[in-house]
């Protein structure tokens, strides 16, 4: 059983597979005392504009193919490093590597978030081990946690800011007094936001990480589809205001959590209390709060993206795999999503609700508002009201209230909108204390 | 190879073999899921007086017992775990169970941080196993990171707040502008320092921990009687005026870095920014962060100590120890010590200082000072003088310097005592920047 060396082949040469590239020949030495044999570099697959790069010539030009066929037949190859991202076509590579008898790494959360479960039964049936540790939190060790070392908790939440390029535009919302779309101009131009920032913004980036997460949390696939998604474009300079004023920083989380039988998954912004070491967590960093039954709160923090530290957790999971052949077995502990726990519908979550309503400025309204939410059995927690603007005879009453479903909130702000004295609903942002 | 069932013997049956126990009952199936077969409690080894508790009768007296030799020559045990703490018997039962070819668990900190290498390489020697996950930071995956996710980082530089009883005095004395008797006196009534708090208070505690993380992320063996270490009991609550006055936090800080090809691992008080994620570490929480040329910073944070989260570390660690067992192999990756990276005596390292001086109210003594320290290339970042005693005409100077050398700083501290200006060198702190 005793090898000689490790062979790895990797698919893409972007600036994460690059960067894997590279460490895997500056620090070969150390690698392979880790690894236990030299890991050999034996084959990249590229597109063909890839060849102009200097990486290529660097590396030598022998090393590289555009052809998949000669990728997948390449004999020495027994770790199969997937970087290119996207769905397709990592999908059929990922599978063609498994099915081959590969072990694969990748750090592609689209791919593991919409076919994770087919792609680690594929890989179970083939006797080989598919690590993803860099699909989320770039180079945060947060995967082989809920595979390892929680294995003896039950997992109550997961809360966690997951997507640098939100978290970088909150972070500057929140100090600046500033609107999300000249933050987001900025963001752009500095290059952490893309020039199509909706996959961001949006929250889909952050619920393919949540769904990898929360299914390996909760023991059950949850696919990105059944996961609620709200971006940060609705977010103001006066929420942001009323946050402080209340005590409170404004995030995009990324939250699963036990709910009576079920569970709660859903990505979007929410007051969370400003002493918390999550409202502390700014500009691009990511961080993890995780709360088991025996370990009550656990943080993760760090650099959720970048090619250097995603490059550490790929390589980190290519000397696991690497050690798993050498000592002769196919592959590390099995995944288990056969739980059973199913998604709650939206309707049926549960939380704290903050609201920012323009009103006319007469006596009564707040009384009709808080009749209003009465009736939803929604109580008021706390409650501010300001004059908007006089010449208009306009005010704004800004309302947090105690925990209530989200279906009775959603009937309570179709009531609102009926009442006379009410303008508009501003916004309407959920406020998650995070026990 | 493929096994029936896994046998657990326990060593001790304090709070955390305790619960332990307590968790290998309750969480039998889903443990056995992630074994991959059942996990069987085969005998606990007690002492006579433990016989007495509720737990004996709960679990089945023929568990139990208080000889030595029927625990070693239980044949069903698998896996020994280590739960009495100390020195000895520790050693030698560990030493035992491992020469009789037994994979060990084992949360005990201390007999980990002074023989750790030792205890390694009788593992590797035997084919088995030694895990000790609990043994640092209670139910936060540590360990494990230096051997498997942070793999492909040198590892730059390791900050941890490491004592749970140190933290939650120092984030009283912060709080309430409190003196460290009287929050110590406190503490002890609560249960959160023990009655003889030496090991706690004077950092021992620490820097067995830092030994253990330090030895691990630099690949050598760092023994904790190389470890310079610096209790808080010198700490008063002027100091944390001034602290606050400047921007920084004062936290009892474990430091293993990298400085020209040694290492420094200290143990002491030490200013820290305030907005950094350490400063807001508060009461007995834990935290750990790391700094490596690939993922640059990542942080650690939960429950350092407390049998539940230290239950949730001992419990995984069976868990990984079942699974190779299950797998037919051995061992998991072996330790490498071998780097010979060195540990810089104390006088080498370079930081910053606070130095807060007890001086005569007269014009002159900030200049005789600042030159003291300008002869030993020693620059002053900022400085503060306030009066002290109006009737006795004496002020207090608080400087906080560039980075120096601590040889430099003690020699200008022996030089500053004969200053005639000079009363008292009232306290002396380094201040790290974390990066």
């Amino acid at each position: 059983m005793k090898r000689d060396n490790i062979g790895i082949g990797i698919l893409g040469l972007g600036t994460i597979a690059g960067q894997v590239a590279r460490v895997l020949g500056d620090k070969s030495e150390i690698l392979a005392a880790q690894a236990g044999c030299p890991l050999v570099l034996r084959k990249v697959k590229v597109l063909p504009q890839d060849l102009n790069r200097p990486q290529v010539d660097e590396m030598g030009r022998h090393l590289f193919t555009t052809d998949d066929e000669e990728f997948f037949s390449e004999p020495g190859i027994d770790i199969v490093v997937e970087a290119i991202g996207g769905e397709h076509p990592a999908l059929e590579y990922l599978e063609r590597a498994l099915a081959g008898g590969k072990h694969v790494v990748t750090s592609n959360k689209e791919v593991i978030a919409k076919h994770g479960t087919e792609l680690f039964d594929l890989a179970e049936r083939k006797g080989v081990e598919l690590r993803c540790e860099a699909s989320v939190g770039g180079g945060i060790p947060l995967i082989s946690r809920f595979r390892y070392d929680l294995v003896a908790n039950r997992i109550k939440g997961i809360y966690a800011i997951i997507n640098g390029t939100t978290n970088y535009i909150l972070t500057r919302m929140a100090r600046e007094d500033a609107d999300f779309s000249s933050v987001l101009a900025e963001a752009q131009q500095l290059g952490y936001a893309e020039a199509n920032p909706e996959n961001d913004v949006e929250g889909i980036d952050a619920a393919y990480k949540l769904a990898i997460l929360a299914s390996l949390a909760f023991h059950t696939h949850i696919r990105p589809e059944n996961i609620y998604c709200e971006g940060i474009s609705r977010l103001s300079s006066r929420d942001f205001r009323y946050a402080r004023e209340f005590g409170f920083a404004i995030k995009l989380l990324a939250i699963a959590k036990e709910n009576g039988g079920g569970i709660e998954v859903r990505v979007h912004p929410a007051f969370i209390p400003e002493g918390s070491l999550l409202a502390s967590v700014d500009g691009v960093y990511n961080a993890v709060l995780v709360v088991g039954d025996l370990v009550d709160k656990v943080l993760f923090f760090g650099q959720g993206a970048g090619p250097l530290p995603t490059s550490s957790a790929v390589v980190a999971d290519i000397v696991s795999s690497a050690r798993e052949i050498m000592a002769g077995i196919g592959r590390g502990a099995g995944i288990d999503f056969s739980s059973g726990i199913a998604v709650k519908p939206m309707t049926d979550i549960e939380t704290r609700y903050y609201l920012r309503l323009n009103i006319d400025d007469r006596p009564g309204v707040l009384a009709q508002i808080a009749s209003v939410l009465g009736e939803r059995d929604i109580s008021i927690s706390s409650a501010i009201q300001k004059v908007a603007d006089k010449a208009a005879h306009t005010a704004e009453i800004v309302v947090i209230t105690h925990p209530a479903r989200e279906s009775a909130m959603q009937a309570a702000l179709d009531n609102l909108v009926s009442l006379s004295g009410l303008r508009e609903v501003s916004n309407f942002i959920r406020v998650e204390i995070l026990s």
